[in-house]
């Protein structure tokens, strides 16, 4: 018998020290919106997507390379930016062929802890990209932490219940000994024949529908292989694999 | 229309500092074991619980106040002391009438820090005293925090589960917009109607009953009412309400 890797799932980013990232795939998750617009933006063709921590950064660097600068805070765009975290505005027209640079409240901060832990294979994931992460967890073999952004560190459900979507379809390769992974593959049994509906009583859902009107991106969002490549971080960027 | 108090659950001691503490109520919660051999050395007649955070200070402090030293490290009975963290060790026979000073993984760490955070008004709760924990929040009318306690600051379903069932008693008094209580609240659902046979699946189970044989404790711990007195903190003691 063959040992197989572990799978965990870590709750927020202020969890991410509790878990061996040595050797270790990780998978950030931020479906609303972070990780769904880079799936699209790389689905549309972008060459690549430039994840970065302040806005500051994002406007410096789409100046020396040519690129879009794009962000989000607290779920608008951010000030001084002209393009935001929707994965609507990446259409291949806008987006084919060009460099995304973006910033977010919580994907791309996540990413940032990630990298600082010195972890070499992250990869980013939402529902758009299910299949693709599904894949490569599968052709890996290593250890895998399924990494929820959250909101401002605390917990939230639509990562959640993504980990729990991978974790369905995963699970018989790995060993899973985490009572977050048992969660989140409960709430995704509960849920999966009817995510949208559901994601009505998510508090992001209020965020982004109530306040700012954003119904598509959530559909988008939480469709399955909507966009279904897989984002790879290398060298500062993430590039379709 | 009367404006109802906020009610938000805490899923790890590490995101403690993400809820605002000030006049709220706290509920510690550690159901294997420390708040469930609280309640049951409580309900059996113990003076006061005196809990604390090292060994040295529980054997300090009961020489001084001739009490009981107990508690545990990493499940068993930590070094150095007699008795441990297990609910069966404190019957009427043996804690009537005495003082227990306890020191445990989780649980006593917690309410620590919920004291350096200036939280005055600090209960524990777990499945044995469950009503006695929903009538006093109930009655108090304040914004309430129910705070896991984890393992080693992971996410456990145990104490998650608590939190579900004081939700279903109490949603109607609160206004609950907190994706961690929503996931409490499913959780408990799913699995109320046979929580020691949904134990089984839990990492502490395996823990506790695999390494240590603690069936039966596993088995007060998740008995509603078993115990059913509050504890409330006060002046560097838990005493019973």
């Amino acid at each position: 018998m063959s040992i197989k890797p572990t799978l965990h799932t870590c709750l927020s980013p202020a969890l991410l020290h509790l878990y061996d990232l040595n050797d270790a795939v990780v998978v950030v998750i931020d479906v609303f919106r972070a990780t769904s617009t880079i799936a699209a933006a790389l689905y549309n063709g972008a060459e690549v997507v430039v994840p970065v921590d302040t806005v500051a950064k994002a406007i410096q660097i789409s100046k020396d390379i040519n690129g879009i600068a794009a962000g989000e805070r607290d779920g608008k765009i951010a000030e001084g930016l002209q393009y935001g975290n929707s994965p609507m505005e990446y259409t291949r027209d806008f987006i084919g062929g060009r460099k995304l640079v973006l910033t977010t409240t919580n994907g791309t901060k996540l990413l940032y802890m990630a990298l600082e832990n010195g972890v070499a294979d992250i990869v980013t994931g939402s529902f758009p990209n299910l299949s693709a992460v599904c894949d490569y967890l599968l052709q890996q073999n290593k250890n895998v932490v399924l990494a929820c952004a959250g909101w401002k560190d605390r917990f939230n459900m639509e990562d959640t219940l993504f980990a729990g979507a991978v974790i369905h379809q995963v699970s018989n390769a790995f060993t899973i000994h985490c009572d977050s992974s048992a969660t989140a593959a409960h709430l995704y049994n509960q849920m999966k024949n009817d995510l949208i509906g559901n994601a009505q009583s998510f508090t992001h859902y209020h965020r982004l529908v109530e306040r700012f009107g954003l119904i598509e991106d959530i559909r988008f969002c939480l469709t399955p292989d909507a966009a279904n490549v897989l984002p790879v971080y290398e060298n500062g960027v993430l590039k379709k694999l």
